[in-house]
C-alpha cells in the first residue's frame, strides 16, 4: 500500500464505478470483498460493520455519495435523492464523527455542482481517502517522535491500516517505531465483544512483520503492574474541544488504570477526528448496539431474565491522556492545554 | 440444593462408588455428567476446568482422594499409591489453595489410618463439601449484612453454586440480598477468555430469578463512572496474611477502578481460602494458561509471529478492598487490619 508497510490488504478499494469493501467480520479466516453500486450497500456495510473504524466508515460514506450520485444524476429529482441517500449514510452509526466531516464536506461539493457533479465527487472522494493515507503516514512519524523508545506498548481495538485509509492512527504509530528499531514489543487486547484486537490488529501486525501479544482486555491492568509496558496508544471516534476522546469501549478504563500505573496514554486521529461543536465528551452520544452480541455466548432463550447492556465506546477525559497526536500537529497534556490549538477552521 | 436456592444443578455429586463431576464447559447448553471413579479422572477434571472455582476443586480433589483409596486399598503399597495420587491431584491447578487445604486435611487423615481409612475419608470429604455449604450460607448471610442495601452490584467470573459445595460466595451475598429484597441488578462481567460470567453466572442467576444484566469486561469502568453501581462483589483463590487477594484475572483490574470511581470491593470467601504461609500477595503463584485459549481466536497459523500471554488470576491488594467476609467473621479495611483476626489455626 505504500512503502512504509507491507500490508497489502485494504479496507475499501475504489473501482471507479463501485466501491469493494472488504467484509472485516470474516477476518482473518477469509479475506472477500463485496462490490457495492449504490449508497444504500455502503449504509450497510457501516451500520453490519463490515467495513469499521472512524477514517474508514467516513471515506467508505465519501465513496457512498458518489455511488448516490452516478445512481441518480441525471434524473429529475437527483438532489433530493442524493440528499436522501446521504441522510441515511449520517444515520448508520452515531458516534465517530469522520463519518459526519466526510458527508458534511461532500455535501458542501455537491450545493456548489449544479450540473453533473460526478467527476467533482469522485475527485474529492479519493482526496479524501488520499488526505487519509497521508495523514496517518505523518501521524506515524510524529507519534513516534513523541514516544522517542519503548520496550513495549499496548493498543486496544484495531486502529490500524484496517480502520483508516492506510498505515492506521495507533498501528502508524506503531508501525513507524517499529520500522525505527525503537520497539520490543506490541501487546494488543482482545477487545471484546467483536475481537477487532483478536481479529484484526494481531493479524495485520504480523503482516508487516509486527511481534505481537494477545492479551484478554482484563489482563490489561495486570500487564500495566509487571512493568512491562510504556505507553497505551489507540485511534479515536471522536475528539471534543477540551480534548475529551471517544474511543472504543474499555479506552476509558485502560485511561484510568494507566494512570495508576505511570503508564502515558496516546490518541492519534486525523483532524476529521475533531469535533470543535462539542465543548466536552458529556455530549458525545455513545452507540448502544444490539445485547445479543454479548447474549450470544448464553444461549439463553427468549423471555429470559438476563439482559446485557453493550455500549461500543466510551469518552475518556482529556486529563487522563498524555498526548494527541494529529496530523498537524500535537499536544502534549491536553488535559491543560485543550485542542484548539490544532483548530484550523 | 437448598431452602435458601432454588438453584438445582450441583457441580459435584457423590454417588457413594464415583463422583459425578458437572462438565460446565458444556453449561449452558448442555447438563452432563462424567462419573469419575478414580483420582486420575479428578484430576484431568480439574486440569480441564471442567470442574473450578477454588471451594468445587478443593471439594472435587478431596473426593478424588477417597476414590484413590477405594483404588488401591487394600493393594500391598496403597498408601504409596494414594500418596501419589495425592500429589497428581495438587498438580492439577496452582493458584486456588483451598486444593492444597483439602489435599492437606485428608493427608494428614489418612496418617492416622493405618488400616482401612476409606470410611474416616469418605466421611470427611463429604464433611468438606456439607462444610462448604454451611460456610456460603453463613457468608452470604453477613455480606449482605455489611452491604444493607444496593442499588446494583457487578460481580466477575463465576463464584456461585457452581463454584463451590452450593450457594456461592459473592452470589451468595447477591442471593442473600435479593432474597432480602435489597438489591435491585446484578451486573456480571463476561469474564473472558472461559466466560464464565456470560455462560454460567448469568444463567445461575437467572435458575433462581434473579435478573442479570452482562457486560463486556472492558465496560465495566464505564459502568462504574456512570453512578450504577455501588458494589463490587467477588470470590477468591487465595488470601493472604496480609488480605492481598488472588482471584480471577481482571479483579485487580476491578479493584482499582472502582477505588477510582467510589464504589466497594467485597471478596467472599470461606476459610480454605486463606493462606496464613504467605505473608503477601508477591508469593502466590499465578497460573498461566495455553495461550491458545486466546489465539483459537485469530485463526492463526503454525510459525505465526502472535503471541498470546494468557494469566487467569492476578492478585488484589488488600488496600484496594473495602471487606473481606468468611463464615467465620468478616474484616472491614483489610489494608488497615490485615486478616490474622479470621485466623484460628
Amino acid at each position: 500500500m505504500t512503502a512504509a508497510s507491507n500490508f497489502s490488504v485494504q479496507a475499501l478499494q475504489w473501482t471507479g464505478h463501485s466501491l469493494k469493501v472488504l467484509d472485516q467480520r470474516q477476518l482473518p479466516e477469509t479475506i472477500a470483498y463485496d462490490d457495492y453500486q449504490d449508497a444504500a450497500g455502503v449504509t450497510e456495510a457501516i451500520a453490519s460493520m463490515q467495513v469499521r473504524g472512524a477514517p474508514a466508515i467516513g471515506i467508505a460514506a465519501a465513496y457512498g455519495v458518489v455511488l448516490s450520485a452516478m445512481r441518480h444524476y441525471p434524473g429529475g429529482d437527483w438532489q433530493t435523492r442524493v440528499a436522501q441517500d446521504i441522510e441515511q449514510l449520517a444515520a448508520s452509526r452515531p458516534t465517530a464523527v469522520n463519518l459526519f466531516w466526510a458527508l458534511d464536506k461532500m455535501r458542501a461539493l455537491l450545493a456548489a455542482q449544479p450540473a453533473d457533479p460526478i467527476a467533482a465527487l469522485t475527485q474529492l472522494a479519493k482526496q479524501i481517502h488520499a488526505d487519509d493515507l497521508a495523514a496517518n503516514l505523518a501521524m506515524g512519524e510524529r507519534g513516534a517522535d513523541i514516544i522517542g523508545e519503548a520496550k513495549a506498548v499496548l493498543t486496544h481495538c484495531n486502529a490500524g491500516a484496517l480502520a483508516t485509509g492506510g498505515y492506521g492512527t495507533a498501528l502508524g504509530v506503531i508501525r513507524s517505531l517499529h520500522k525505527r528499531g525503537r520497539l520490543q514489543n506490541v501487546y494488543a487486547d482482545e477487545t471484546r465483544p467483536w475481537l477487532q484486537g483478536a481479529r484484526l490488529t494481531v493479524w495485520e501486525l504480523a503482516q508487516d512483520g509486527i511481534p505481537a501479544t494477545l492479551i484478554a482486555d482484563s489482563a490489561a491492568a495486570w500487564l500495566m503492574k509487571s512493568g512491562k509496558i510504556d505507553w497505551i496508544i489507540v485511534g479515536a471516534d471522536r475528539i471534543t474541544a477540551n480534548g475529551d476522546v471517544a474511543n472504543k469501549i474499555g479506552t476509558y478504563s485502560l485511561a484510568v488504570l494507566a494512570k495508576q500505573h505511570g503508564v502515558k496514554v496516546m490518541v492519534a486521529a486525523p483532524s476529521s477526528t475533531f469535533d470543535f461543536s462539542l465543548e466536552n465528551g458529556d455530549s458525545i452520544e455513545i452507540e448502544e448496539r444490539n445485547p445479543k452480541e454479548l447474549l450470544a455466548e448464553c444461549y439463553l432463550h427468549d423471555g429470559s431474565l438476563v439482559n446485557a447492556w453493550n455500549p461500543v465506546f466510551d469518552v475518556t477525559p482529556a486529563a487522563l491522556i498524555s498526548a494527541i497526536v494529529t496530523e498537524r500537529g500535537a499536544v502534549i497534556d491536553p488535559g491543560k492545554h485543550g485542542v484548539r490549538s490544532l483548530q484550523t477552521c
